[in-house]
């Protein structure tokens, strides 16, 4: 049975690797900007600018999907390992299958391109994934997080292709594409696996630099999040993303400290607020970032998030876990899925208020279907909606995101239960010795007589922290 | 009276906001750039591209007083939290009103515009006062910090609006305006809130990894220093900033390793000094790096700083604490205050050894006031100073701006005594517990009978570190 | 004796700074786009933007070199201090010696200039030194370290000067130049070093938060590979050399892990290979980047680099060391030699496949020296290499850059074995307590009893950590 164990995973994940290689090699050429100058090149060489242009957003967003999202779950104390290692890997297998799926749902027929572009929506997918993570970390496998992996990148592409394709709704930084489907298929998964050995583990906690290690994936997340906002955009739709974005948190850092220190007993601040609630202003502004929202319309929402997201994190995740049994490691919910909906319903009343006057062409930059009723010259034919109906259209967008996400990860969470997949036992929740050789001195800053509590019984290389050796 | 410390900081911030929220309402508007293509806009869409010039750099600095200064003062064992955390309070609170303070004092009558010109001023506004935090780090309470930032950031707004606008001075990096001025004002500060508690406390120092964390903030601020002396200013003046500054800050590093060495008793290293003197060729090479200084000359300055820096750290900090009770948790006088100082000097020298044959046209660039007795062309009219004058003003501006900082620091910490900012008493000092619910194993590396020493009593939750468990 | 110990260090250093700073002053300018705008000043200032093109890839390549090097190497339990400490100062060291030797080695008759472009090669010729550094890490002292940085930064640019402008190679990330010459330069000195008591040394491995921060130091190089081999090419060159890294790295990293899992005798992942070997698709793919590899080629070329570099870490290392005595502290054999040694194989096969009609004009710019044979307007008069010869000569640097390595690091190590520098003595190999002055409460998760085996006798403020003094 080790022997099993021993190959199931890299098995799997060759076998993933080979059939990515072989579509890629099929399917994949570079870009026309990315080409050798030969003759089958269209563009002029001028075009490989964008390489100088986007690069820098998207290597932000790149240090936020692995600095970022790997450092901000090294809070469990016993967890760091997987946290920032299995991210990696999920971000390395997610950027592949992402770039294949969005291939094939582009209209090329056939063959697709690779340019910097899909290395910043590639990264985008992996967000999406991560944030599913969040709600699982420490209660599933590595091969189940690759199985959730390749469903969940087919169906939040489908998901935006529908969005944006079929519907031409606006969602510059993703918060529902990304944001709201990642939380809530990951939410639907946890549900569905739900176990009650992640209850009260005490495993699942923090220490005080484990805590700090968190911060440094806070803090990057925190500052890179405008060109996550602003990096699909150009012009002036960019300069109000990161505008927006920035003033955004900057409110939601103070009024995530605020309801911080109002909610606890004492008047103090909780770390675990402080390293999420800061960041969903961040999600809040990322549907309308590109609109002209105002200053003050960017500070409100960060404010609204702080508000949702704070008292989210101390009182809606401690109800969901013991009312519906819905253990959400992360509190992903809180960061991600509540400022998702709040973004989405942001995005809509802008849509619904929006007007030529106001707005002037840039109106059929962000809604083109708005176009044909009002601008001069038409930009596309035969689309004449009105503001509210593409309000309403951004509406759509958000149910529809939330469906595809509940009932997707609700099967996928059945699909993860099979016995196949090398689940971790409950006894082994939140540890990273089920998938890793530990140092030899052990988790720092972990007593003995509660280790022996979460110790699992059938590895006999168990390693426990130096204190041990010394007092026995 | 748990209660009422329980709602002060969260009645004193949310005030602050909703008067923030107010006055960007009712003040601030989206830069030209930035706005959407109505009738009101006034340059054409490529003017956005100063997103794509100045952004890179502006996320740079952003790192720098996020990343940089929050893990640069986590080098305290049990003071982390605070480090990271209220850091980022600070740099949050004080971006938004820094913002509403320098659209105050701009020209445009009432209302004000937004850019990502405006970002990176009110990044370096953040600085100023994070600057100051690092000489009362660990002695004071949040509302404090708030108080000094509310106080500090029109102090510093005003007094580099008087050194740039009315005296016309060069200081691109702002050593001036920022460094020396937030040092001073800071090391003021600290001066009148002296508390003896704040000497031979156990709870001062660092643990092995805090070291490291610490190490984190240092290299990102030597990495991107470039950025921050040369993100104001653009061609050859941003390249001679960039170049200079990388160059001194390569020889501050080789000095003060030397100087470290050379004042130990063991000829070995200190972290403190590598944790920050290296930084200082940063500070001193701020005011003049974008003149041309000659590579040797910039390399020299960085020499200099080293050892100013390095003996500071050894010599001048212990006794000004114990000589003139200035506790200065950070050094700042030593990293911020004295090169800040050298680079005014240097900026004032280079001023007066200026002359339009050895500076051509660039002359005009970075002291305006030079242009009428020397260009063809005059550049403003009625301004006609020599080199001479334009060093005299250099220092003017140096002299006002170190009065208005000690003179305003002082003010700051009276006010600051106030006994109704919930001050952390003496046993408190660095000490995250008196803010924070500290992770349940408590601090690393704190062995029961020092943490005894420091221990508060009122505190019920006081979180020791696992082995007392163990032990007991 | 203490005395001669404690004044060799820093007269060392300031010799060599005094050495620097002369001939800087003798020799290095300001490049024209950096130069004030006089009459000596040939481009105009348009030029300027070569700052704001290749400044964002040069500050990436910066973040790899002093944090991405220096926190992978701080994986070791207690020699943090010196991994990010040690590689600041050897990389300000080389920095300043890099930009006078290229320059010597450039054909300006004497003097030369500096730019952006000079900022991006010198930290390229810092990354060589700290490649060979890892070889050696926590088994030699500084002074060994600087010396052994005087004589590589000399024959490493001599190297690339033979291949680049002698043999006319393509090399674009320089994964011959810098990680195959780097990497068997250090481990010839390594070699030659060699003392047993680097084997079994209990001083030697991690702790679980030095893993941690070991993997900061992982991700950035991750993260930021594709610009250290796309930041020296524009246009098409660069984007493919983007894109190919990206996803060379990807592949590279489940490979990693499969193959990490495989080896295990339970299945389980090793860390050390997850921090190192997910990094050996950046070096296999730095020869042949830019090259139209095509997306499949990019990611065969991750695959094999993470067999070769995980099987190297499992299998070959050990053997090493125990067969040929060559202790290879970080594995820089398997991380940087052997995918060094791949991406030179495939640059040269893609050389000898390439032709005027697959690659086109970009032929001509990757390999100058095919032009006159193929080109219809002839770019170098007199070179005429068929693509066979082409690939000869991509071989031929390979050999010269080994030989030269193999044979410099074997005489620096001689070199290195004089009584004259401060070497430490076995008992403190991997120990702090050598160079620094360590934090109070001494090394995290190091108990007593194995710490006694290391433990030398000569250092009376040996710390050792706390527990010590609760338990006696």
């Amino acid at each position: 049975m080790v022997n099993v164990r021993r190959i199931k995973f890299p098995i799997f994940v060759i076998i993933c690797q080979v059939v990515f290689l072989v579509l890629f090699g099929a399917l994949v050429e570079y870009d026309d900007s990315a080409k050798p100058d030969n003759q089958d090149k269209k563009v002029d060489r001028a075009e490989g600018g964008a390489v100088t242009r986007m690069y820098p957003m998207f290597q932000d967003v790149h240090v936020m999907i692995f600095v970022g999202f790997g450092f901000l779950m090294t809070f469990l104390k016993r967890y760091g390992y997987s946290a920032v290692g299995i991210n990696l890997l999920i971000g390395a297998f997610v950027i592949q299958w992402a770039i294949i799926i969005r291939g094939l749902l582009s209209d090329h027929g056939g063959k697709f391109t690779i340019s910097v572009t899909d290395m910043l929506t590639a990264d985008f997918a992996a967000a999406t994934v991560l944030i599913s993570f969040g709600a699982v970390l420490g209660k599933v496998g590595p091969i189940q997080l690759l199985v959730m992996a390749i469903i969940e990148v087919v169906l939040s592409q489908v998901n935006e292709h529908i969005g944006l394709e079929m519907l031409h709704v606006a969602d510059v930084g993703e918060s529902m594409f990304i944001h709201a489907f990642g939380a809530y298929f990951g939410l639907a998964v946890a549900r569905v696996l739900y176990n009650d050995k992640s209850e009260d583990n005490p495993a699942e906690g923090a220490v005080y630099h484990s805590d700090l290690l968190s911060m440094i994936g806070t803090v990057f997340l925190w500052l890179y999040w405008p060109s996550f906002n602003g990096g699909g955009v150009t012009g002036d739709e960019q300069h109000r993303a990161v505008i927006n974005t920035y003033l955004s948190l900057t409110v939601c850092t103070l009024v995530t400290f605020v309801i911080s220190a109002l909610v606890d007993g004492k008047g103090k601040f909780d770390m675990v607020h402080i390293q999420n609630a800061t960041l969903a202003g961040g999600v809040a502004v990322g549907t309308a970032a590109h609109m002209p929202l105002h200053p003050w319309g960017a500070m409100l929402l960060g404010a609204v998030a702080a508000v949702i997201s704070t008292v989210g994190y101390k009182y809606i995740t401690p109800c969901l876990s013991s009312k519906i049994k819905l253990h959400d490691t992360c509190g992903v919910h809180n960061l991600h899925g509540l400022p998702g909906i709040l973004a989405a319903v942001a995005g809509a009343i802008m849509a619904a208020l929006s007007s030529k006057e106001k707005w002037g062409t840039s109106l059929f930059e962000i809604f083109p279907e708005m176009a044909a009723s009002n601008a001069t010259g038409s930009v596309m034919p035969g689309s004449d909606r009105s503001a509210t109906v593409q309000g309403g259209y951004q509406m759509l967008a958000l149910v529809i995101t939330l469906a595809i996400a509940i009932v997707g990860g609700i099967i996928t969470g059945f699909i993860l239960k099979l016995p196949i997949w090398d689940s971790p036992e409950g006894e082994k929740f939140f540890d990273d010795n089920h998938n890793w050789n530990v140092a030899e001195e052990g988790f720092p800053g972990f007593p003995k007589s509660k280790y022996e509590n979460g110790k699992s019984n059938d590895d006999t290389e168990i390693n426990l922290m130096s204190d041990e050796t010394k007092l026995s």
